[in-house]
Parts: structure tokens; sequence; C-alpha cells
């Protein structure tokens, strides 16, 4: 076999270089961080999880006009997708109070947010992921304008759809992140969803219960994290031994 | 008990008087109408369910931040709504080709669209509420371009929170009709949606068997329309015998 090229490694995922021109392979490791990386550890099968988890929710967001660098899963660990240019941004979208927001405004976590609020940090380990605004932004050219406007866009459609896909399984999506690139096609650019959407990059509340089915499990030492992926990916109907279909009543007799 | 004044009976519903100015009371009959009431029946328990999946989709939208004309359901028939000043149109989104369209169009029923489209119809019983554009819509004052641009606005969010939250509960929203108004507070007008969002109203088919789980079961005479609402509501986890709650699998245990 071909050894591929690899092209970066970052915390969570590998990229290699694709089969096509234009293509990259991500590659979902187990490994987990958390806390700027201070906190790791290696949970087994989480890659697995979140490599399928995102592959549903590509799919579902490009199926309602939401464009994305996913193109297909190549197997359990690894999902073929277009090669962007990374805006560094990772784009926050809260609905409710929780993690740093508690923290920086003091308040409470779990307090219903008065409309949907997007905060932006810049992507740099060494900087710690900072804070910053469309300002500083566009001020230091990581995005144009114009790129903000369509990341603003593309945003709110995900949180709706998101937010509505979750609420029908039982999951509040209090928050998440995301990241875009721009998509080089001939002379064409377009903005596109990239990088992945998991329990790694959303915090999940059970609506009845409130328990934690996302990352925070592991930040706050609470354990039980691949139950709690597992139990996303179940209510989502995408774990072959008790999908969506089971878990509904009988199908109408005609 | 005083008698409250009736302000207008409609097919599937009635208007009263609301207990405060500024507020009507939505009655909804089980009256079934469809092909411009050329055809019609009574189906005993449509109003309750529609009324109790039309409370869940506008509270849930109103959390999102679409604002809506609901107060609150009174009893199982009755709900509170703001009174508004209804924009005299039938807002359609199509996500796949059914009914009137793929008549129209020749698009075989069940074709998903290369995007979501929004047609308009004028509300107007003697003229058999017909396709309109936003050039008779503006031309002929129905709505401003102003109020065309809230109108397109909300639905948009409408369609991609309900694709979503349907999406969730093994349900594809193939296609649905919203009305909006204008609600005056003081000196300020904002459009919110009104009327009802049921399956009345919606296209919607299980998405593993396709089985049509709305009002096309009685255009058709499939029969099994009320079981139909029933799980719809099931599904939405608002039926108090088999709530969302236990459709889902156990708990994590910590
Ligand atoms: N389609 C893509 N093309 C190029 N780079 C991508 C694409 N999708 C995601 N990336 C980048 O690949 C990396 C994914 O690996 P990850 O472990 O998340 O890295 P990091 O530690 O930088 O967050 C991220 O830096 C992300 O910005
Ligand atoms: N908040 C509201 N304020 C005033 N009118 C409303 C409101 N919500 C809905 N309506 C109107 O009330 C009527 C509801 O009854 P319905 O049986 O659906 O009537 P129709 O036969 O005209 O469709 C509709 O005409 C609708 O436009
Ligand atoms: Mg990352
Ligand atoms: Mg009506």
């Amino acid at each position: 076999m071909k050894r591929r090229r690899m092209i970066y490694e970052g915390k969570a995922k590998i990229l290699y270089e694709g089969p096509e021109p234009g293509t990259v392979v991500q590659y979902f490791k187990d490994d987990t961080t958390a806390l700027d990386s201070t906190k790791k550890a290696v949970i087994e099968g989480k890659g697995v999880l979140n490599n399928r988890i995102s592959e549903y929710l590509m799919t579902q967001l490009n199926l309602i006009g939401v464009p994305t660098h996913f193109v297909r899963r190549l197997n359990m660990r690894e999902q073929l997708v277009k090669e962007v240019e990374i805006i560094p941004l990772e784009v926050v979208v809260r609905n409710v109070a929780a993690g740093s927001m508690s923290k920086r405004l003091g308040i409470e976590e779990g307090t219903p947010l008065p409309r949907s609020i997007i905060e932006y940090y810049y992507k740099s380990d060494a900087m710690k992921d900072p804070w910053v605004s469309e300002e500083h932004i566009t001020a230091f050219g990581w995005a144009s304008p114009q790129d903000l406007d369509d990341v603003v866009n593309l945003t709110i459609r995900i949180n709706d759809f998101l937010s509505g896909l979750f609420l029908g399984v039982g999951i509040k999506l209090v928050d998440f992140k995301v990241e875009f690139g721009r998509l080089w096609e001939n002379d064409y650019m377009r903005i596109v969803l990239a990088d992945e959407i998991s329990p790694d990059s959303c915090r999940l509340w059970d609506v009845q219960t409130g328990e934690k089915l996302d990352k925070d499990r592991f930040r706050r030492d609470m354990g039980g994290l691949m139950e709690a992926y597992s139990e996303v990916a179940r209510r989502l109907g995408i774990l072959p031994e008790s999908g969506q279909s089971e878990a509904k009543g009988p199908m109408l007799v005609r």
C-alpha cells in the first residue's frame, strides 16, 4: 500500500493528502484535550463516534443547502473532505450560557440567552485561542467583511437546523464551535463549513434531565464520555445496533 | 358564563374575542376540508391534536427567536394568541416536490428540489387562493417590500428549524404553509408568525417508509388521519401517554 503523506497533525485529527488534488483525508484520533491542552487523555473509540456523527450532521446540513467540505466517509476513522483554506477562527454560537461565557460574564450556567450570540476566537495554540471581534478579524485580514457575512449567515442556519435536530431527539444544543474555509473552484470562491461537528465541539444537554452528553464530561472529570457520545449517536439514529427507526413506536397500519 | 363574541369562523378554526384587548382565542375545529373546500369531513379529535402540535411548534420557534402570535394554550381545543393584521398570503416552502408543484411543473412527487423554494398564494376563497409573485404582492399592497423581506427571513428560519426538528424524529418536512401578521405594539410594528403549524398545513413523510403523516391522507382518501397526526405528536414527545422521553433508550448512569 502506498504510504500517504501526512499534511498536519492536530489535537484531535490528522490530515493526510487525499486521493485526488484538492482533497484531504481527515483521520479522527481518540486523543482528547481540554483547557488549552493542559489536560489530555486517549479515550478509546471516541474518534470513531466523532467521525460518524460529523459525517451525519454535515450530510444533513448539505441537504438543506449549507455547503460543507464533506465528501464521504471512508472507514471507521477517516473521511474524505475537500481541501479548503481555513479561516483561522473558531466561530462559537451560544443559545444558553455555559462554560467560558458563564465564567467571564458571571451568568449562571443554564441561563437561556435573550438571543443566540455568535463569538469569534482566533485559532492560535500559542495565544490560547483568544476572543476577538469583527473589528480585529477584518483589520488583521483573517476574513474580509464579505467572508464574515457569509460566515454569519451560514452559522445562523447551522444553529437553527441543529437546534431543531437535537431538540427532536431530546437534546438541547447549548452551544457549539464551527470552522469555515474558502473553497476555490476555478476562479470562484465560496465559504464552506469545514472541520467537524461532534460532541467534542458542542455542548449537548439532555432536555429532560440536563445530563451532559459532550466533552464537558472530560473537562470536568465526570466520566462516561463514551457512553454519552454513543447516546448522542444512538438518538440521531446512526448506531447500527439501535437506530432511530427502532426508537420509534409502531408504524401506522393503513 | 359570559358568552364570548365570535370574530370569524374559518374552515378549520373559529376566532373569538380574547380576554384582553389585542388578544384572540383560536378554537380548533375537527372540520377538515381540501380541494378548495369541495371535499369536507369532520374527523373527531383532529382539532385537539392540531391545537397541541401548533402550540409546541410555535413555542419552540419562539425559543429560537422567531416571533409568533402564540401566547398560551387554554384548553384541549383553544389557544390564546395576539391579534394581528393578517398579511393575506399563504407562504409555502417546498423542500421536496409534491402536490400542486409536481402537478404544475411535471416533477415527480418525492424529487428533492435543488434548493428550498418559497411560493406565495393570495388568501382568497373566492379566487381559490391563486398563486402570486412578489410583483403582485407589492404592486397590490398586500405587503410592502420591507414586510416581504421579514417574511422571507422568518420563513427560511422556520424551514431550517422545523426541517431539523422533524428529521430528529424520523420525519421529512416535504413542504408547509405559514401565515404572517402585523403585530402593533404602541407605534412599533413587527411581522410575526400567526395562524397554525400542524399536519393540516405541512407535508410530513416518514423518513424510513415514506408513509404520509399529514392531510394528504384525507385529500387522497387513504384513511388513518388521526393515527398519522397522533404519530406526529407522539414522536414530538407531546402525547402524555407516550412522550419523547420514553421513546429514548436508557439514561446514562454516572
Ligand atoms: N477541509 C479542510 N481543509 C484543510 N484544513 C482543514 C479542513 N477541515 C479542517 N481543517 C483543519 O484541520 C485541523 C483538524 O485537526 P484538529 O485536530 O482539529 O486540529 P487543531 O488541533 O488545530 O484544532 C484543524 O486545524 C482544522 O482547521
Ligand atoms: N393572530 C391572529 N390574529 C388575527 N387573525 C388570525 C390570527 N391567526 C390566524 N388568523 C386568521 O384566522 C383564521 C383562522 O381560521 P381558518 O379556519 O384557518 O380560516 P381560513 O378558512 O380563512 O383558512 C385565518 O383566516 C387566519 O388568517
Ligand atoms: Mg480542532
Ligand atoms: Mg386557514
